[in-house]
């Protein structure tokens, strides 16, 4: 329920507004090299309050290791990340306390749990994000022993497309573009957005580079579809496509098929997945998230007596969520791949032999 | 790894060549009434050899019971059933023996097991899927049981859109389309990329009727994200969108958000899940399939030992894997519902103090 | 529920006096032989009707492979394999139909599903181990490969005690004793039991040579506590123990503690196994079987209605059920062995770059 | 892998001499009061350094809940509770850093992991046990929802058995012994064994009372079977028994059935389950622990070069496992139950529509 992966497994706990947040990942092999500032490095490209296209809410989202790696190495053990909150108390909540805030997650908690936990969606906060990121490093430092590389960024906001791929660029952009010729007509759309107190959507890309062909276990834990488990969980989510995605249904065989010639494959319209299972050419997938649904315009709704009301919210929030949402994105993709790469392992006897011979 | 769900849980075994193909379906309730009639009348949606627009393979696809059923009714022990394959012999495979397929798992199953299964795909060929209708039929019949009804049909094929949802007549259409007045260009479409012995994609629309608000366990078992898993798991699907979909992506916060009434939603853009939970309204999911890889034109490969060699199939294959793909979605769909009506019981203490007071 | 194992996982379905029963294995690596000889001459070992000491009940228990084997190899896809019920439509149940009889599972099961299926106790009948046999087969084929042999034996039937552990005799023996000295008394008390219309109780003793150190998930899914959730999950197990089992409670630690010297351990009282993971020695467990509960005397009893009825059953039993259960304890050890082995090999980062680079 | 329970799970973190160890307890239905002070006293029953017959070792095993509750009430999210250790850095592990201790798990940590965290047994130390404690804290908290009662006690030590079940002297109790006229020669023996150097075994008796009939899952999540899973990875446990246990087995069929009145079962040799589902009579479950391995006398070993030495241990330890380790027995069957009773909730069609219609 609160877990993800089968054998690289992670399970978090936290709200936005409780005292911590966190995660335990179990199934780490033993034995890789913990880099402890290489976590922190990808919990702060997550973190909010970094500049005028994020949420300002201050958090330094620093974790602390409790527990799994002795003399910086994994041990095998579980490993536990805490993340204290800081900045839980600031503000308060009578005017929504008792409202159901539109486009939340607010009115489907209640009639799960019939009980409302009001700080700032709780549970069902993109805070609880954070413990991804911490789980999503420790996947990548399993990727990095096999040189697996994981890269993301944003591909759309607002409707404008980036035209290009540049994962270097993205790196230095506030807002992860792709496309340096793009980032200045999306930044504006954000801006635009936020003055008019409302918000944008967008779309994050996420590639593998480096993966071994075989990863995936048919037919109901393929890597497609775990991707798309993965990628739909995120809050914000509404749509996955993998390699050509929806273009592809309006294409006939012949130009959509992946023909091969000795050296690999001659295109890659699959996405690098073929019958759920990889096939060692890049993975691509595109992720695509709805606009922030916290908006600072009247808007219509009900309290939890089903008594009709306005509701006009105040506080913190993203104008675009994809932006942040393209980190856990690449996490949640480690995530998947680190287990895939374990759950693999016994797929062939020959493999199982050099193991154990 | 050949299993999906929790607690209503299926498991599926079988290739397409082989001595039968089936499936144990466990967790499922004593108590419900089995109609075989409607079972078999539901293989029979999905089987081929029906019409011009499907593989001209014959399967009569009959469905026996083993286990599980007794006088009539579920006994709450694992319903196993088998589909024996009639015509799995036909013909041989001496030209394509060693080879690759372009856009079919060939590759990769030879990557992860290290064996080749030739005969027309194996496990990895939709007539595994046969398997997940009959799955889904005894879910359908728990869902029956409370009022839930789960719907397909066919909204686009080869990039020619359906403008209404016409369940009703989907039903009576030989390619399930929802719109009867685009049922002929979409039927032309395929009988075209046939004669030209090509493929075409298409576009399936899946919708639930009457769902109770509170399915969906977070944060890892969300149903959106169980919804995504399943589809994403049907062989040829490339893409899946909820509700709006990327579309979302390019609107507005104000504009996605789906303000309430005391009646209820005033819309429904996010297609009936808010934070990976029910809100009660229709479930709307679009589930995108590529065109169908077997197609009778030549095309590059290699074979298992790497060589270059062309490829010019032979066979029975449908021209468009979307049109029996609605009906194994819909399966899925049904799947995912059931399983998570019965992971939803336990949310709230009131609900186990009915069980157990 | 109905399923086994974590990576290499079983299915079973059927009832006593259904069509037929079965089970899917999954997760059976690539590539291993099978040799359907030896997973016959296994059901042949647990099958009723051999001799006297057995039911009469006659089932040839001819198993089927339905998919997953190809030219005589595994191909990494589920393994179905499915049995017949020949022997299911002999005798009449008026005398038991609404009746819960003692020591049986009629009553349990009513409180659970509401629904009585009175064919020979249904699912809970232990014509289902069959499957389970089936399932170890496999399992066995892959220890196999491995070096590593199971082992089982009769080493106490009515309180007497077989002071040899003899496998060699154990297997020509009707009885499977483990002491050449012991079986005809063993056989006596079972003879003697019969005919005044009583069973019998008895102790079988399962034992792996050759394992690997290592295996065992800790903390909840250790070796010594996955034998446990095997071993009780056998009709009729009551008790058990692993190494010097409840002995051991007995003991000081120094008497207990199992000393080392470079060429291994000095003593093995702990059975194999220290802190839920194999040491490499031989791993021992006893399996307590109470007395078969058909017997047929008369007893006290209730039937559906909580009306007090007196119960005397008809039919054909097995005089002490912990005979063939010997076998379905051997056939689990090998399904939990082959689990372990799967699951442990990443559990370093070293067997991880084995197989990936 | 270091999760228990399907759907009420709990995961834990922690070494003996790591920062701090916890758990993560998801699953919980939303609603439940939750008492603190009731949790603490719970983890104060299992905490160390209490009196003569524990280690020394100080820790006030202080709980502090990170998650899940709000208000004073269970929110179903993840709860997560961590306890800081405070005396973890008291000794230095100079003598025992590289050798093997034996009756230890250090050796087949080691095989495993091939890494070696020397400090106080790391994983594999009882001090994880604190965590299940917590764990089983939260699922009484269920139970007495439900009127559902756990109880244990210990029944032997050093061979000394109780002759009553006396819960109520049992709380009072030091070592936790059922009988009151056995408790001064059961102390005698663990205050003699701890003068010798030396530690003696002992056997927990776990009692539940006023659980429903029909819990359990067949056929490979019984209730019996799970119970024993869950008792066998306690640390030092060697033999389970429920009911009658090892005695069963040297019973006649009549003598062992447990025949039945229109009040219910005249006996309970079965330990109130049958076929694996509970009959709603009291569950007996006996627990076997080894004596400690942690001595203080000269043993025979090898380091983890193989090079044979003597090992002398020193530091802190239990004399007698079995008296804190029956807590953690009663917590894990609060555990099993809590778990089952979430599972049952989906057994029968009428429960489902009592909780949607």
């Amino acid at each position: 329920m609160n877990s993800f992966g089968s054998k690289f497994r992670f399970t978090t706990f936290g709200e936005s507004h409780g005292r911590a947040l966190g995660c335990i990942v179990d199934g780490v092999p033993a034995g890789i090299t913990v880099d402890e500032d290489f976590i922190q490095a990808e919990m702060d490209r997550r973190k909010p309050g970094q500049n005028a296209y994020a949420t300002p809410r201050k958090e330094s989202d620093k974790v602390e290791i409790l527990s799994g790696v002795f003399e910086g190495k994994t041990t095998g053990t579980p490993i536990s990340m805490v993340i204290f909150n800081e900045n839980q108390k600031s503000r308060d909540y009578t005017n929504v306390k008792d409202l159901f805030r539109p486009g939340h997650a607010d009115f489907t908690y209640f009639e799960k749990y019939g009980i409302r936990d009001y700080r700032g969606g709780g549970r069902s906060s993109a805070r609880e994000t954070a413990a991804r990121v911490a789980a999503g490093a420790i996947a990548k430092l399993l990727l990095k022993e096999l040189g697996i590389e994981v890269l993301s960024g944003i591909c759309e906001i607002d409707g404008i497309k980036s035209s290009k791929e540049d994962f270097d660029f993205a790196k230095t952009s506030e807002i992860f573009s792709l496309d340096k010729d793009k980032e200045e007509f999306q930044k504006d759309a954000i801006t635009k957005a936020k003055k008019e107190h409302n918000s944008v959507g967008g779309v994050a890309l996420v590639k593998v580079k480096n993966s071994p062909a075989g990863l995936g276990e048919p037919l109901y834990h393929r890597l497609d579809a775990q991707i798309a488990n993965a990628m739909m969980g995120i809050n914000a989510v509404k749509a996955i496509e993998i390699g050509d995605g929806t273009e592809a249904s309006a294409k006939k065989g012949l130009e959509n098929n992946d023909q091969m010639r000795a050296d690999g494959f001659k295109t890659n319209h699959c996405g690098g997945i073929l019958g759920g299972i990889s096939t060692g050419a890049d993975i691509d997938v595109k992720v695509y998230f709805k606009p922030t649904p916290s908006i600072f315009l009247k808007q219509e709704t009900v309290d939890i007596n089903n008594n009709e009301v306005n509701c006009e919210l105040k506080g913190r929030h993203d104008p675009c969520v994809a932006i942040r949402g393209s980190v856990v994105a690449e996490s949640m993709m480690s995530l998947v791949l680190a287990d895939m790469l374990l759950l693999n392992m016994s797929s062939k006897l020959e493999n199982i032999k050099k193991v154990y011979n």
